[in-house]
């Protein structure tokens, strides 16, 4: 039996492994991918979760500081006034042979956070929304070519970026990845930019002065310098492509609705997924009534689409986010993370380089072994009772109390890493392999 | 206010006008659009559900002796296991950093079903699992080309069939489909055979010889000719090209597990979705260790994957299946409400031609004017409290007793029917317009 004591040694990674053996890779999604983490080490699995708590196979009890549910739960885990209303769907059932009557309400709140936008389609996760703003904007200007910036799903149509030029996607998505599978006539498809490169899709419309969308994330690890997003809606506008904000990362956190409400910038169309249903599967697209009208001169239907729980939860969710000012609070402990690295990178001498937004912050450690200290910060923020990582993603469950825990724990190792890069030790200290976020590596 | 005796004046339809104003087309599913059953009177919306009962907004309350939740609900509305398995994941939460560890039970419990397979991956809508397979093949073998037979979702992959050659999926899907928004480029990469017609399966391999995949449903409205599926079998191994069943629509129904269980044919792959998790969104792919494994060689990677509720309620519908041996029933109640199709069409002097399986029937009206005689038996069946179609999916809450209500009313209507064909006046019976399920007149 695993000893309750050693969070080294659970039942989680001897399920991993068993995992490993009928799932290829194990699971359904990278990010949540042991490797990533902590190989050999990291907990893998959870019992329950509770606010920021999460409890391991084996009774262990941990406090989330690293990327809430992938970023799912804004609002923390096991919410009760979202699962208030998912229960109620279900005792409604949750799927029928009439249509559900919350989908109506749920296009209006959406509409209604964005006034720019008319009308709305729903599916279940961020990938196939995604896909289906492309097929949209491609049946409204019956065009092909597409330049995107960011991350945006496994799909075809985006993986096929990658066929023109080997890792076109590493800063997007992955180095290492490979579009094995992506039908090789797809080639040319798709060009990527880099943000704030206007030179870079400039140089795209050069060659494709008439692109069926420009499709990005609204801030993507930076915020946009100068008129970046005002050049690129301009640049759109001129070339008749529809542009669409992918703000399934961003959203929600940095206004209850897209991030490019703060931005003064107005898309076409925009994508919602994770972090608007805080954990149930649900994704929107939203966009100006011309525009979503051609869904009706092409194919785009799913039955799973039609459940009754995954609008059911997103209203819930959505109204919490405005009852209690959600951007505000992901701010206020977003700075309170962000200071807790500060004062210790500087304190034990290490230096970090952070990046991001408050509600969703990275950090970097220094020199080219990066990744071996990073694994062993994880380690040793495991053995605290902590579940880190080198991004925080903030949630309204956290409150001050967790982030004095987190300090705590943090101070202590920031010391054990501190000393460890001046004696050239850190490796010698991990206690298993070293993590990575490399695509071959991860598979 | 709406009257509540008067099924044909309900909120329902007011709700409809609003939902087309804000959602192309009012919905996600074709199949679920008013225009489809009844249109200006269909009561479109449900307030609840519960094992074969449907209230709909004004609380009427109707036997749903139609579609079942598009074939979701095979266990019925809101089935107590299920949900109760459902409510456990949330209170556990549904999503978390760390993974659900029901992945692994449910990926084992499918192989263990299918001896043929080895290895799962999940999704969470049936349309996604088949752009999964179709990824998957393709990685494997290297190649692009596929031939399909039968309906399989809204993705590029599939509907770009329809690019070579207008209407070639008509009798896969819709007949009139367009497919605006799929890139031109993928012309050439998908062709059609229909079922039984080895001979059209044949034909595209000697202009195509090296296959991606074969996909193909085990069952497509009527049962293999002699060994059609065999010689599929053996032409797909020549080839060298994967072969996939796709059983979303026919799973679960004539065997615990795929179809093909019954057929005696292996395929490499096969997908489930909707069937086998009573109404919640959820699919999956199983497939043999050496292809699913280059799920490996390319990013397929989601995060509503992951979530708690998916296979937790999967589990339990699984496992309720087996426990009841829900074939045999849907059987028994199928056998019974052909008979009453059967009795009824000779005793009116209507000739109806019935065809599928059992726990998966249609029927056709006689005449040119079908669809006008299709409406009008929902009309009629409508004021008799039944939501009925000319499919009937039988559910195990479906009793006896309910097919004695049906009976009663289906005796009354096809005796109006009957009438008014002879009299030549069906259309004049008609409350509203004539309901479609071609694919421009549904948009």
């Amino acid at each position: 039996m695993a000893k309750k004591g050693n969070p080294l040694n659970g039942t989680g990674q001897r399920l991993w492994k068993r995992a490993r053996k009928i799932i290829p890779g194990g699971n359904q999604l990278l990010s949540k991918r042991s490797e990533r983490f902590l190989p050999e080490f990291w907990p893998a699995y959870y019992s329950k979760a509770k606010g920021a708590y999460v409890w391991d196979l084996d009774g262990r009890k941990y406090l989330d500081m690293s990327i809430m549910g992938v970023g799912c739960n804004v609002l923390g885990y096991a919410d009760k006034d979202v699962d208030r209303a998912a229960k109620d769907a279900i005792d409604r059932s949750s799927m029928c042979t009439l249509n559900t009557p919350q989908e109506i309400e749920l296009a209006e709140l959406l509409v209604k956070l964005h006034p720019w936008a008319d009308m709305c389609r729903f599916a279940r996760t961020g990938g196939e929304a995604m896909a289906v703003a492309a097929r949209i904007a491609r049946a409204y200007t019956g065009r092909d070519v597409i330049a995107i910036c960011g991350y945006h799903g496994w799909a075809d149509w985006y993986l096929a970026t990658n066929l023109a030029k080997k890792d076109a996607l590493a800063q997007h998505l992955l180095s290492g990845l490979k579009p094995r599978g992506v039908p090789k006539t797809l080639r040319g498809t798709v060009y990527p930019f880099h943000y704030n490169r206007i030179d870079e899709l400039k140089k795209i419309l050069k060659k494709h002065p008439k692109l069926a969308a420009i499709i990005m994330e609204p801030v993507h690890g930076e915020a946009p310098k100068g008129n970046f997003l005002k050049q690129v809606r301009v640049l759109a506008k001129k070339s008749g492509a529809v542009f669409i904000f992918d703000e399934i990362t961003i959203g929600w956190r940095l206004a209850v609705g897209g991030a490019h409400l703060q931005l003064d910038v107005k898309p076409d169309m925009a994508i919602f997924a994770k972090g608007m249903s805080n954990g149930y599967p649900m994704a929107a697209i939203i966009g100006t009534r011309n525009i979503m009208q051609a869904a009706q001169d092409t194919f785009i239907s799913s039955t799973y689409w039609t459940d009754r729980i995954g609008p059911a939860a997103t209203i819930a969710s959505i109204k919490k986010m405005q009852r209690v000012n959600l951007p505000k609070r992901l701010a206020r402990i977003g700075a309170q993370v962000k200071k807790v690295w500060e004062e210790n990178a500087e304190k034990h001498g290490i230096h970090v380089e952070i990046s991001g937004f408050l509600p969703l912050l990275f950090f970097k450690f220094p020199g080219k072994d990066r990744e071996a200290v990073k694994t062993l910060f994880v380690q040793e923020m495991l053995k605290r009772g902590i579940l880190s990582s080198d991004q925080f993603y903030a949630s309204y469950a956290h409150t001050d109390a967790h982030v004095r825990q987190y300090a705590r724990a943090l101070d202590e190792v920031f010391a054990v890493i501190g000393k460890a890069l001046r004696e050239g030790k850190v490796r010698r200290l991990l206690k298993g392999p070293v993590a990575s976020s490399n695509f071959q590596r991860l598979n």
